[in-house]
């Protein structure tokens, strides 16, 4: 993480801002106050003081990473050397409003499932992440009380369409990933339709992703692993065409997760702002 | 660039895709196209044949980076080993969508303004760019027809409220920093009403930004430079809160450049897939 | 992967061989012959065609990577600058040597393990493995017909000593890992007596460790889960002490899983030797 | 050394301890004890005080780098937040295991031939080291009282065969090299014969290595150089197939030097283990 | 900056000062006084001080960053651990003897130009800069009283001899680049006589660069571009072939700039030593 | 080397040639020819292949590294896109340009000792080199005929003036050094009087460095340690004040190599030009 934050400062700084250089003397002491300007789940909070203490200010968090807050609510105070909080100010409100935005997309979602279900449907992001921003993503969709599913392309198994076209059928590719790879690894397999899903369980999968069907399809395939009394022995997660609008139909069809790549890669970023008074001069 | 699209790569793959490799023979070779679904301008593709590339793929483009596509469009292919083109599929397209999503924003917003304008009003986009991506993000609102504005801090000057709340007037901002910074760097100053307008031409400013103003606001800024004979000598640029909604009134108060952050802090990804078939196996 | 193997050529080369360039012209070309003087399963050819391709020269492999060799086979040989020959030996020697090592130590455990079980108990590594070398190790392991066990600690749950001391029961500790990691990654636990593995059972853990115990007690922990029927919920992993001398003990306790540190952190290095001779000069 | 030690603990660390983080409260207090399980030589302090406070936990060293301690004794203690703790400890012990088992099994050769030649033959490493690891691979070696050899192939001059083979006699390389190497740099060169220990004596090499000879065939070698009146302008280094078992008579030969690759390519771990316990929670 | 100087120090030391590791106890302390030995203006004050921090040492600057200080002034000391301040020794010297050189040889022209043109004309640096030192130059520069010109290829405009050779007049060129480049960016071209610098001035170009004219050549130019009534709207810079001795007759010729590559490229090092005394040893 | 490169070209062109991308189209092809326009000997050329190729142009040749060139003389030669040369040309030519500088330097002095000498009395560089270009300046040194001496801190001991005030004798530290350091490593030390001298040849220093002494001086400590029988078993370094105009008068004095700090941090850059022609449109 560390690594990453510093490389999007020197993003923005480049040799040096030319403009705080030319107006603001070297010793001149200021106060900056982080504003979130629409209602919001804050994201970035432990980012931002990291930022700050880089760049030799001292950071104060007014709201804590995934708390609720209203319109006009200061997130975050900070005191330092004024051409240090000038020079950070924008890298620092673009990885707050953009995490934010995650976390709100995803309460928003996480909410309707957990009032559909009772808790018991959890909504998770997927590997269609802005690049470059994965970790900050992952992170901010966990916030937002949703499940980060996989990280990378080695942390669990997750057979797809592709893999289909090119290795077997599904329960051919079910089995051999189970041979091959680590004990410690989920395996997951794409279906699109009842049939595969019940060829999936029966070959071990341990999760089974129920792809753009409709939720009428979704229930068939839940219930057709009833019957085979296959349902227990796996995780059905729903994904491909879901959003806020139709989420509810799909919480109800009886699946454990419902994943959403939106929350991630078009989450618009929450409006913030940085307003940066004088302080004091230092000795 | 490829710094970055290297570590783009680096972030999804990790120590290796599990599932390819324990389904997919490492000679097997595999064709894949990318496909759009949707009506968009399309961004990102030299990046895209860069990724495939570095992985041993060979790339075609079938549109041209700032090309506008219809939903269904072919607009990549590749050969290459299946293994190399399952493992890069994510990232490339991660990367394709987010850019296409920031021009399709774009040249909304340029067509209007050209509309409105008969091409005398330039959009740009600000600094409000996620963190890492500013590179991509600049050269996908460049491919949109929009102006990049500046690259980071120290590249032009650009005197904002903070600024003038630690420095002092208007005037003697930008005088001070006229004198400051080198002879190669514009120099612009943040104006909140006509009488700062006037104030920043007076001492010599090189662009005005009429921040946060109505259409009203701006035109009667205008008029006034016009009145002390100095809009010639300035350039004057509007932004906050404009959008897609209001922008044609904001084209028509004769400044020169509009400027949008939401076209890259928030445009949503454009909808692509790959597809990949078996073609034949090496030696 | 490249990334490491350009630092592990860095590191010996500093600013250029002195002796080789004092000695050799720089148009002298050579081909290389690596030896392996010992019975072995080869690990590493891919790394060394790698560094040889790095340095402009042509490697062909003479044997597999997981092959086994009698003392005395050519595994690789190489064509080339004799300058870039001479560079990359140390190297290149170095790293395959290590991996072919850490291979040989596997496969002389996977052996006893598939006779004493027919194919059913699986050897694996550990994270004990040497700072920098966790691809390479886990790789050799895999080539060895190991199982590679977590990556790192973002890969799957294993709940240890120190985190029950820390965080609670053994039951509790599952209940609530699962609650909060994703539904993509298992749940291991650490459990040192037959006891806690049915209560790991119960609480829903995928895996469980037998850590410490003597053959016996793991054979009363599989007696144990049987009667609760719980043994076909979980999978069984044994550790710590074990070594090849009592390897087959523990093969036949009818645990799943067998896991070895000392495979990746005391495998000796198998002996290799490069032979250089001159071929011809260039233009 | 620090760049490297980073990344020993990203590679194990990813994204991060999702045990740990699942488990344990962020404010948890703790304390760890390494333990040393096995009689050794201690190596890796300053780097596990390094990588502790990277961490943002203070260690306290209980046994100096190079210290010899008995089994159980506990050679370093922690205090900091259980998260960081946990997560820094496979690291941690990995480094330190590594690094004691090179300075060990330095020491079993150092205390031979100091017995042998009362302290006038060294043992030395080579640059069989694993790859990434030789900055502490030689540390140890050093902190095991035995001398580092060469760092790397810019440091001095070492003639080997594979040289010969392509450029030409002993006495002709040895001169080239002399003319053309920096005069800050010491010759040495291999040969396999007394007779060639002569020639590259009279050619003016620093150092003669006399590679897999007998003891015979060394003493042979040095009785020659005194003959010839030569053994005083050289340092003598014997190399090949010693091992503990045959070290005594390559030490009673009159060499200077005997190095030994083993040391460091496969060098076993040393037993250690890190105990956790709760201290307080934090404000 | 900081990574920079960290490479800085990492070139120096390797894997460690072998002679003060070999001589000087690890808890002996020491005082370091930094003298220069010859009349200078200092410049690189702050880097030498994060590198004393980088190193574990506390430095005190003695003279500011940019003043004038006559031979046997100290100018900074620093407290430490003697292995330290003679690890950095070199590279703090080296850093600051150029960066001093730099700003000495920028003063010597920003002199002659002050009294011949009471302050109006600026002298100026170029990319003319030695490699990887660009910052560190252009900041010297910047501290001895010199312009800083274009940072690099992104951030101005400079159409040059090559590129009016490749793609059109200097008409069309200056056109054709305020068309497409950002504008918040000045358009720069380099001209060799007054006609082509009058048609720059009607192009619309910021800044016109007279190249390699004789002052005669150059004040023609400046004449015709009133005669035109265009020189209020053009900065002028004058280059090429200008040193200290001709200096004064390029000053009076009325443009507005005058940039020489040789205070980057060819500025001689400042003459400066530590010297180093023992103050106390550590608990 | 190349690492290093790629940071030069990456620091000069920042997003990307704003002025070239404007006015050249991506498909011009063109030729370059780089030009010495003043007697020196040409360093650097293999650094510019290596950056044409980096940015996909064709390099050729047209003088060899060290080769001394008449005013006037094309060294080398490139085809590429028109965008790739004008992006490379500063950055090729400020590297080209320093190190040709540097070898010029270098030469300057080697020819007079070689007169002087017949040969016998060396020129070298010292560790005061321009941070971050060390490798290239000692690798221009040695095309200029000179000799690298230390690289840096770990590959030859030299007891400076520091040392001996904080650790004790001459002799002391020489004994004390040949003792703890590697038999690898050659061990020097700076005396600054005869006595100093003998006293070091006596202890068993490798090198003695005769520092700021008087060519009168020099010859002293030559003939003392004649006298004493020493003379042949140390090389003789002198070095401190010494340059072009009194070199002859200390290369007469018997040392066998001087050091010269000034051919690396002082050297002026040689005057190198590109001029770039259209070739053809590609395709």
């Amino acid at each position: 993480m560390e690594h990453a934050v510093r490389s999007f400062l020197a993003e923005d700084i480049g040799y040096g801002d030319i403009t705080t250089n030319a107006l603001i003397d070297s010793k001149q002491e200021a106060e900056g106050r982080v504003v979130c300007q629409e209602s919001a789940i804050v994201a970035g909070i432990e980012e931002a003081l990291f930022l700050l203490e880089l760049t030799g200010c001292q950071g104060t968090a007014k709201a804590r990473d995934g708390e609720r807050v209203k319109a006009g609510t200061m997130i975050l105070s900070a005191l330092g050397p004024a051409r240090a909080l000038l020079g950070v100010e924008r890298t620092l409100l673009n990885l707050l409003a953009h995490m934010s935005g995650v976390a709100t997309a995803t309460v928003d979602l996480v909410s309707i499932a957990n009032r559909e279900s009772q808790g018991k449907v959890r909504i998770a992001c997927t590997r269609k992440t802005l690049p470059g921003l994965r970790y900050f993503e992952k992170r901010a969709v966990n916030l937002g009380g949703g499940d980060m599913h996989r990280l990378r392309l080695d942390d669990a198994v997750l057979i797809k369409d592709n893999h289909l076209e090119l290795a077997g059928s599904v329960g051919e590719c079910v089995r051999k990933a189970k041979e091959k790879v680590s004990f410690t690894k989920k395996v997951e397999v794409e279906v699109t339709n009842a049939d595969q899903a019940v060829e999936a369980a029966k070959a071990g999968a341990d999760i089974i992703l129920l792809d753009n069907m409709t939720p009428k399809e979704v229930e068939r395939s839940v219930a057709m692993l009833k019957t085979e009394n296959l349902r227990d022995q796996v995780l059905l997660e729903a994904s491909g065409g879901i959003r806020k609008e139709n989420l509810a139909s799909y919480v109800k069809t009886g699946v454990d997760v419902i994943s959403v790549g939106a929350i991630t890669h078009s989450a618009p970023a929450i409006d913030l702002s940085m307003e940066i008074h004088s302080s004091r001069k230092r000795g």
